[in-house]
């Protein structure tokens, strides 16, 4: 059994931000998978998710500054900076916390650990709305 | 065909783990698929899962000295530390790393290179047992 | 519906390669599932697998910049030096990057963004060539 849907998430200022909510709100459907996988699939570069710490803010904030030094603006050595200096970053943060997640479905739920939740990461200072591509499978019934 | 089962891992000192054998063990249904996908997930945000090289002990060494300096201890700009020093670190280098990893399975087996092995990534001082959701899925017989 | 099958990059000098058009180009089954995930794993430590930006060269060279930078050579604090001052960096960005890639597949064809392609990261100096394993599954019809 598949579903796959395209989601839209509301645009969000740079930084972490906690979307489990509203990713399963548009999921109805997850209930009814006993068993399976999901993933979850931005269609961007310069935008991420990662599943981390769910309940004190500050998680999110930290890994903002942390980011935002491990992979500075404006190096000497970026060619690529024509969308201003938050784009080569954002590439970069990109790809080091990755465009896709695979989550376990367990009695019609995300199989997740208590403290666990899915961050949209924002590397633009203006990124707009953000496409997911959501693939369900698994047995129902 | 789909199988899931929840594994626990026995507790380990901070640092980078071989746990290929270990989660092997938990999985002798295994043998029984052609071909398919294993995804293991860890359910917590205070440590990781990878795959690198499974031989020279010193690798796992460098892996731990390398994040311990590019994720520090104790940065001015971290407001989340109820925990202690290790805490807020272990939540980044948990998302650099990544809490799931999805292997191809062929003729019974985990189908990784010859070097590859699963490396359980303990990023607390005193992390204790981890828990882990192994799916697998793919054609039998 | 499952499809597995080996392939081998030709071999590339160190660095970050767009590598989506010989991927496909292995693939012409992928044009039968009308829903589904393509897995693409790295038979390897020493190169991994990302998605980035597909159209502009500066990226790639920048990624490079970062990641010769952000996990450098000849650290003193290195065990793991046998095959050479890249041996070690290579490891490490191998699993920064991930060996793993999990794909959505729409109507025949990857439902990649529009400026989405997949790279082959290159660590080592004289790498060779470079083996996946591509797992396909899904409905067809």
């Amino acid at each position: 059994m598949w579903l796959q849907k395209e989601l839209m998430l509301k645009p969000r200022p740079r930084g972490f931000h906690l979307v489990t909510d509203e990713v399963l709100s548009e999921l109805p459907e997850l209930r009814d998978f006993k068993i399976g996988m999901m993933n979850i699939f931005i269609l961007h570069t310069s935008a991420s998710l990662t599943i981390n710490e769910n309940a004190d803010p500050s998680v999110r904030h930290d890994f903002a500054a942390h980011f935002d030094r491990s992979v500075p603006e404006n190096q000497p050595y970026y060619q690529h900076q024509d969308e201003g200096p938050d784009d080569m970053p954002a590439h970069l943060k990109s790809s080091l916390l990755g465009c896709s997640l695979d989550i376990p479905i367990s009695a019609g739920r995300l199989r997740m650990g208590t403290w666990q939740g899915i961050y949209l990461c924002e590397h633009r200072n203006h990124g707009g709305s953000r496409r997911l591509v959501v693939t369900i499978q698994g047995e129902t019934g």
